[in-house]
């Protein structure tokens, strides 16, 4: 084999694939009991969405990735899930271990319940998770893991084919490819259960006979020395009996399930609690399925969440899984006879005793854990070399866990249960985790190539159950789809909700201004002029009112005269002159004194109201300028580049040009509560505040800023309004412009006000809430 | 107030305002009968049609311009409306007489009919048709003339008004202003009636009283010696007895109009049939709109139709009159007291004698016409040269009338009736003009400077009764409107039916190609490599297939390789470098042999399908192609910078080389019926042919069609598909591209093929129809 693929010659390619992850864990109180409150409403049904559901019970979040064609997308996905769904619950947690937290008596542990519309398969998850408790019992169901999905890359398994020479079907070539993983996987759990085991002490409320046998290690928690992982042990969730399907092909694997479930040993397939799990196309038809269609992918069950990360797998270990595959995929077997019976008890023997020098079976002879598993990991690492993979630094990682067990997480753990507690530990761990959860929650982990308002609206959605695809990425162009229903999106606010010619409106200041103003609505008076004989011609209908005198296409103030106040006519044909000169088009515009204010429209509704403000400072009669620049920039919603809803003030030549014009220099030690700005310009992009003023603003304004996309029929607008005092209902005001692609970030992340929850009201604008 | 005036410095401002042109004329048959059919249907409800409706007799068409600025811009909608009304006549032309053509017996007359929609308005209307036709006879209503609405620029009353010192209400001094204007008209319209009449000859079966006084010109038409204007004389369509209402105020003129209605003279002011008539803002409520709000326009109804135009009256005459509007806004009155009787008694000398040597009274003086008139046109000359108004020729053209009779319409069309029949003369016109209205089928006359697709749909609303509005004239950006409903438009098929995603989703290439995969939808195959490397190590993907290597964002075929059939690897190596030599994305895409066309999808359907050839032309045998180039480019629709549906071909350097790589020149004679393709695309902008396939290609394909623009939901596309075969069904095909803003006139007038009526379309699609 290794041969074979050595000849296609796909080095790291061969390590793309398609990955999924799923993660299981608790809500718990802060105080580590499981908590009984019902699953967060903002998730949707537990049967449709595809990502955050329930397991066993209404209190175990499963977390579901899509597949992804690397670990790295798996891990960043899982990570996101993880975010958005701590970030939901109120005042809980999620649990950072396999083993349970403080669990109640078995009656008191709540099944997961069902929605009304979801009748039939609700009722069927139900169903099964009485048998469930019923066989197993409640508090076993709430031991929690990871389940690692995977396919080889389609066409790596195609191309084998063909240099294989093998003389039948490719279903069939494909099925015996996966079949020997799995016969190499449950050989080899035993390193997956040692180097990723993390489960080495319980609560003494999981109370089952296991606890009773071990050692109380802090208050409440018991464990036994060498322990690795109780959930892979015979106290973890297993079959009453250990069961050996049939591995040789497909039909006979079938044949085995099919006596076990004849023979009353299990109710169905999905009771066959193996190592590692065929996966068919078609899992309601599952034995069907794989003889008429083959093995789809297949499905690890044998690790244990890892407390130090808080997706409950580390990116590195997934990366040793991936290489650990192409092992199992290129390892010859022996023919010993035997094989799943030694292997379960080596399994048997690392959960309980992984951390002491053992012994195991290989192939009917004992040999060193130690030996053994430096022997697998030396291998690989040569198999790496003939590939031309470079990787070796993670084996060499895992290498360093066999010879210093007190470095694998289930000594770690172990570790801090001693110091701090079982609850408290664990609790620590899972608060810190939602500390990052909330500072990441202005992005989706693994999407930050993307714009800010995308990520927001593609995490909102993933958490409610949308089906999100990327359909160009560059382009921020993404589909959304939720029960046959798909919309597409571009840039978070390009919908199907609006019309074509309506955008045309907006992005045509002319057109704007003509309708809004045909439609009663505000907007500055205004003349264009193609020469200056024209404007002179003129002159009359302006010349009295304050004005702003423009070129047509400058944008930097090049060129514009502001009159707030009547001047002689002289000025202004100056003013006329000097705008011509940088544009054969020139605009007179009536003057409006006041501030701007970006209203956010979605639907019939406003729902932000921003202002933004100049880069600048508040004193404290202590530091100095640049000091106080600095304090600001640690505002962890500050980033550089557009990575984050704020950008840090930078003090370039601008800014000290700004100051020097004031007298200051960034030396200056502003008094207290002395605003000093930095620049002319309130962009966000250059250090400028964002202010939050939806509930300051007087309905008044509101229903204009509605009106002004009525009038041109906007679904999603941002309509920048001046107005001179906003407290004064009667002030003067006038829309300056329609915007057709509003960014939402500013508004659910401000620099000061609410955060405002607009990716909810985009999705429920597209018929999604 | 010449001095007033000359204080503002309007110059040639002077001459702008508010312009509307009415024009009636009759529907006759290719003999000159009254054509007894029915107002076409296209023109839609005579009530509700801004545009085009009938007048007294459902054979009676009135075409109405709406205000518009400029005299100029009035003449080219009248054009337009002429083309578009003539050409929707099945086998009938437009009469261009003031005076009937061959009509039946009264009874015979056909009123106008009105819709049941419009029962209310058409009920009323008709009720007052049927009163008239009791009161003056079915014969007189079937008089046509021209009505010319106008008022002055709002700004110049205003910038009088300030320096006036007038110091009543801005109304008064408006209504005072306009009053003037309509005594002066009265005084001075039988200067009009000379310049401009042209009815000295009438038909036998007009035949009232008139007639049978008057000499035989020709067969069947009747005149007298010197005659301008039977229609102005006592012939014409006037009051029984002549009206002089009181114009010295707005209060006076309607007390005076009330004592008219009380003693039964008239029935209502719609009734007084004076030279001028003042309007009011609401005609519903005319005499008390009239004193609460003052006079809003003027109404001149002494003008002929003029046989020698198409619209009825020349762009020469309509900048006359508003010179001489001008004048009589300046000209001082005289106290003389029996003006209106003198006045009256001028007209109807003039309209009898009119080409004469005959004596007006001025004040009760007699003076000479011709002295009188030169002074008149004289005094004008010297206020244009106070106000520096360069239009002197206009008057010189018309005091070489004065002094030369032939040179009046009334004498040109009395010749042309002795000469060819009082019908057949005129037909003669009707026929010349009806073939100038096909000529310029393709565009809509004043609105050059639009697009085409713009233009045509305007075009076919105009002729429908839509509102149609510039928006933003540069940006092809019109408003349609009717009945309460206005849709918005940018480039003809840019529209509100379109939603936004789907236009980006049309954009972008990649994403198109995307969601018509998803759809199950053929387009070529296809990868996108960022890397030489990337693409070597996919090169199993599609080394064997007929392929396209192109570079992602060239587009002149530079670094593009075709390869039809299978190659070596390494000349696809070679291929791929080449391309990655010119852009960092390279694009491998499956090949498809066959030709391109572009079906035009609008709604639910396919409304046109075209393919382009190359600039060519078809050898005789005996001309050179350069010889053949000069024919086919005499094809009217040919023209040049993308004014006209085709462009001419143009035989330049490029042509040349492609020749000689021929082996020919522009001098080659080709054989008969040898097809000598001159470029290499098929451009229309570089001459080539549009060839219609709308009715050829079998449904299969259209199906597709519509399939693609459903898939992205496109209301309005333009699908490029390219078909090896069309008229095998089982042809291979793909969708090239999809395009959001498809053009239409190059479906409504191909080179080779039916022209389809798109806009219609889009206009239905719009619900308009």
């Amino acid at each position: 084999m290794l041969e074979l693929i050595k000849i296609l010659n796909y080095k790291e390619k061969l390590l793309k694939g398609s990955f999924g992850i799923e993660r299981e864990t608790l809500r718990v109180t802060p105080e580590g009991d499981l908590a009984l409150t019902m699953h967060p409403k903002a998730f949707g049904s537990k049967i449709s969405n595809p990502y955050i559901t329930t397991d066993f019970s209404e209190s175990q979040i499963e977390l579901i990735t899509p597949p992804l064609s690397t670990v790295d997308e798996a891990y960043n996905f899982l990570s996101a899930l993880y975010d958005m769904t701590v970030l939901e619950l109120n005042n809980e947690y999620l649990w950072p271990q396999s083993m349970p937290c403080n669990i109640p008596e078995e009656k008191k542990i709540p099944l997961a319940q069902y929605d009304i519309e979801d009748a039939y398969k609700g009722e069927k998850a139900s169903n099964y998770r009485k048998h469930l408790l019923k066989k197993y019992g409640g508090k076993k169901q709430l031991i929690s893991g990871i389940h690692f999905n995977f396919s080889f890359n389609e066409n790596l398994i195609k191309d084998l084919y063909k240099v294989s020479g093998f003389n039948k079907e490719y279903i069939e070539f494909r099925n015996d490819i996966y079949l020997k993983v799995v016969r190499n996987y449950l050989r080899y759990r035993w390193l997956i259960i040692y180097l990723l085991g993390g489960t080495a002490v319980m609560h003494e409320s999981f109370g089952n006979k296991c606890v009773i046998k071990l050692d109380k290690v802090n208050e409440g928690s018991f464990s036994n020395e060498g322990a690795v992982s109780y959930r892979n042990s015979e106290c973890g969730y297993k079959n009453p009996i250990d069961l050996y399907p049939n591995y040789n092909s497909v039909k006979e694997y079938v044949n085995s399930v099919k006596k076990f479930i004849n023979d009353k040993v299990i109710d169905s397939h999905k009771e066959l609690y193996t190592q590692i799990r065929l996966k068919a196309y078609d899992n309601d038809n599952f034995l069907d399925s794989l003889l008429e269609k083959g093995i789809n992918y297949l499905e690890m069950r044998s690790i244990d969440i890892n407390p130090f990360d808080k997706t409950g797998i580390s990116r590195e270990d997934l990366n040793f899984i991936v290489l650990f595959l192409l092992y199992l995929l290129i390892k010859e077997e022996s023919d010993f006879e035997n094989w799943q019976e030694e292997a379960q008890n080596n399994q048997n023997i690392i959960a309980l005793y992984g951390q002491k020098d053992i012994v195991l079976l290989k192939d009917g002879e004992e040999i060193s854990k130690d030996k053994w598993a430096i022997e697998i990991l030396e291998e690989m690492k040569e198999i790496l070399k003939v590939l031309s993979i470079e990787k070796d630094e993670i084996i060499d990682n895992m290498i360093l866990k066999v010879k210093n067990p007190s470095l694998i997480y289930a000594a770690r753990i172990s570790e801090i249960v001693k110091k701090e507690g079982f609850i408290e530990g664990h609790m620590n761990l899972s608060k810190k985790y939602r500390d990052d959860a909330f500072v990441n929650r202005y992005k989706l982990e693994g999407y930050e190539d993307l714009e800010l308002s995308t990520q927001i609206l593609m995490k909102e959605a993933i958490k409610r159950g949308i089906k999100v695809e990327l359909i160009d990425r560059t382009e921020n162009f993404i589909a959304l789809t939720k029960d046959n229903h798909t919309e597409y999106i571009k840039q978070a606010t390009k919908t199907s909700k609006d019309n074509y010619v309506t955008v045309l409106m907006m992005e045509n200041k002319t057109v704007t201004k003509k309708v809004l103003e045909k439609n009663n609505i505000k907007v500055p008076k205004g003349f264009e002029f193609y020469s200056l004989e024209e404007a002179i011609e003129n002159l009359n209908e302006f010349k009295n009112e304050a004005v702003v005198i423009k070129p047509k296409s400058t944008n930097f103030g090049i060129g514009v005269s502001v009159f707030k106040d009547k001047v002689s006519e002289e000025t202004i044909i100056n003013a006329l002159e000097r705008a011509f000169k940088h544009d054969t088009t020139v605009l007179v515009e009536e003057f409006i004194n006041g501030k701007e204010y970006r209203f956010l429209v979605i639907g019939d509704k406003v729902h932000g109201i921003l202002h933004r403000v100049p880069a600048n400072v508040v004193g404290n009669a202590k530091n100095t300028i640049q000091e106080l620049v600095e304090i600001k920039n640690l505002n962890p919603l500050r980033g550089k580049g557009y990575k984050k809803p704020l950008e840090k003030i930078e003090l370039d030549e601008d800014v000290k040009m700004f100051l020097r014009e004031k007298g200051m220099t960034i030396n200056y030690v502003p008094n207290n509560n002395e605003i000093v700005y930095l620049r002319e310009n309130s962009n966000i992009s250059t250090g400028g505040d964002s202010i939050d003023y939806t509930d300051l603003m007087p309905e008044k304004f509101k229903k204009i800023a509605i009106e002004s996309a009525k009038a041109v029929g906007a679904a999603i607008c941002g309509v920048d309004m001046i107005i001179e005092d906003y407290r004064d209902k009667n002030s003067r005001y006038a829309i300056i412009e329609l915007n057709f692609n509003p960014a939402i970030h500013i508004h659910c992340y401000p620099y000061e006000g609410k955060e405002r929850k607009i990716a909810e009201e985009v999705l429920a604008l597209l018929g999604f809430i």
